[in-house]
């Protein structure tokens, strides 16, 4: 099977569209694809999302951070979203025919690299973290760039796992490896949003349900409906058809039937095989039955 | 999207492998792969399974027909299963990318070429039909090859679509355009096989249950199980999940248990999110949707 693995790079521009386009064909090498491209102008961020072979999306990684660099001023940078650097976090994602492992390591070559090579300072997190404090990308970021510049030399719980302990203009990078999210929303044949906050409370891991699902409920103003919207951040643990099980029997049980539900953006084979394995009772179905993998591969 | 055709020609050589080495070889083009090669002595027959962009299945289907009609002697060949020609039947499966249509035109552009440039006779098949009484394999194989070389001359009910109406020693080929066939059983919690006779007799189509479902019920001896085993003829009229959720009902109302279910063979992608679609509720889901199409695009 074809080694295939995302790379989700975020970075702080989302004004200046040739600023962009220039990191953007900086990491455009042979094997390496872009899938999408979202820029955010309150946000002042940019969300690349690329995939490829794992050879060519290191390389391609590394080019992204070191133009970035050269390219964004955190000093001169303003913007609504949390961020410590220019190129602010960089998540490995396995696709298929690679395993997590095999992410992890890569993070960790690639944070090496760009530590000894640019002299940026960089944070292992979630999968690649080497401390447990490290694996929410959220208490890494803390107090951001302006902070970070502070303490960074000063405090050793904020020493770098690579690079040097002090921040330039490009300030420091997270990079590290996660499971593919899936966004799946599903909408209910209701215009009560207390009913599809009440379900997203019952189901998601943090209300003591479904393992590795985040979920909230939304109200959809213009087609006046309540939403469950989730976060299947490893659908491994937890699978899509088990959340949408979860979440029709929560909603029969409020006497609430399902609309319809949506599959935000791209989702990976194994997820569909895993799906299918699951309804039709099959004791497990690979991504090599499918046709066009068969045909993919050597 | 790649353009996928599958295509399963059916030779009328099971028994010496080193011929049916060669008809595949000669098959082998640049685009196209071998998906599966199955050998039987006893019907004397071998099928090849073979994948690819529509173009290239097309030349590697006459060159295919071309060395076996070189090959194979049918007024010397002999086997339990019915056949009328060295190459018997070449049906060409849509998989990605490509309408039927496209596959019916190859069908008759290829069953033309065959007629003029290697004289054999030419019946078009199922979808590529162009009477009714020639959608059905076994009306055209009838009396098999040494029936059809008396009356192939005399009976004008027997003109062959393309070619020359007698036979030489590759006898005549049938040569069409099919859905992509599904195999699908579904294991029982009951050593009753009656019990898995009675359902498929309900769900098959011919005794007015689901459309292109092919069904029947038989003993798993070794694991003493009955077993409803199913050949999905179309699975856009007739899913997976639809047939599998029809056996699982009426097992039920018997009050029997499923086991387990079994996929036979390669499914293609577009099944697959069908039956995601289906099982979610989703609106539609495109194989456009899954990143390894989307990296497998343009």
């Amino acid at each position: 099977m074809n080694q295939i693995v995302e790379c989700v790079p975020n970075f702080s521009e989302g004004r200046r569209a040739d600023i962009v386009d220039e990191i953007v064909n900086a990491m455009l090498l042979p094997g390496v694809k872009l899938l999408d491209r979202e820029m955010d102008g309150d946000h002042n961020r940019s969300v690349i999302t690329l995939a490829g072979d794992p050879i060519a999306m290191e390389e391609a990684a590394f080019r992204g951070i070191a133009r970035a660099a050269q390219l964004i001023d955190l000093d001169a940078h303003r913007g609504q979203h949390p961020r410590i650097g220019a190129t602010d976090v960089v998540p490995f994602v396995p696709v298929s025919g690679v395993p997590m492992d095999a992410c992890v390591a890569l993070a960790r070559r690639l944070g090496e690299r760009v530590g000894r090579e640019l002299h940026i300072p960089v944070y292992l997190y979630e999968r690649a973290a080497t401390r447990p404090d490290r694996r929410n990308l959220a208490d890494i970021r803390r107090g951001e760039y302006e902070t970070l510049k502070q303490e960074i030399a000063t405090n050793p719980e904020r020493a770098p796992d690579f690079g040097p302990a002090r921040l330039g203009s490009a300030g420091a990078t997270v990079i590290g490896a996660r499971p593919y999210l899936i966004a799946f929303n599903v909408n209910l044949q209701t215009s009560d949003v207390q009913i599809a906050k009440d379900i997203a409370r019952v189901i998601r891991e943090k209300g003591g349900g479904l393992k590795a699902v985040k979920a909230n409920g939304f109200m959809l103003r213009a087609k006046n409906i309540a939403q469950v919207s989730m976060n299947l951040t490893d659908f491994h643990v937890t699978g899509i058809l088990t959340a949408f099980n979860a979440v029709r029997a929560e909603a029969e049980k409020r006497g609430v039937q399902i609309l319809e539900s949506e599959l935000v953006g791209l989702v990976p084979l194994e997820a569909l095989t895993q799906l299918a394995a699951h309804a039709l009772q099959l004791p497990a179905l690979s991504p090599q039955q499918v046709v066009e993998t068969k045909l993919a591969s050597e």
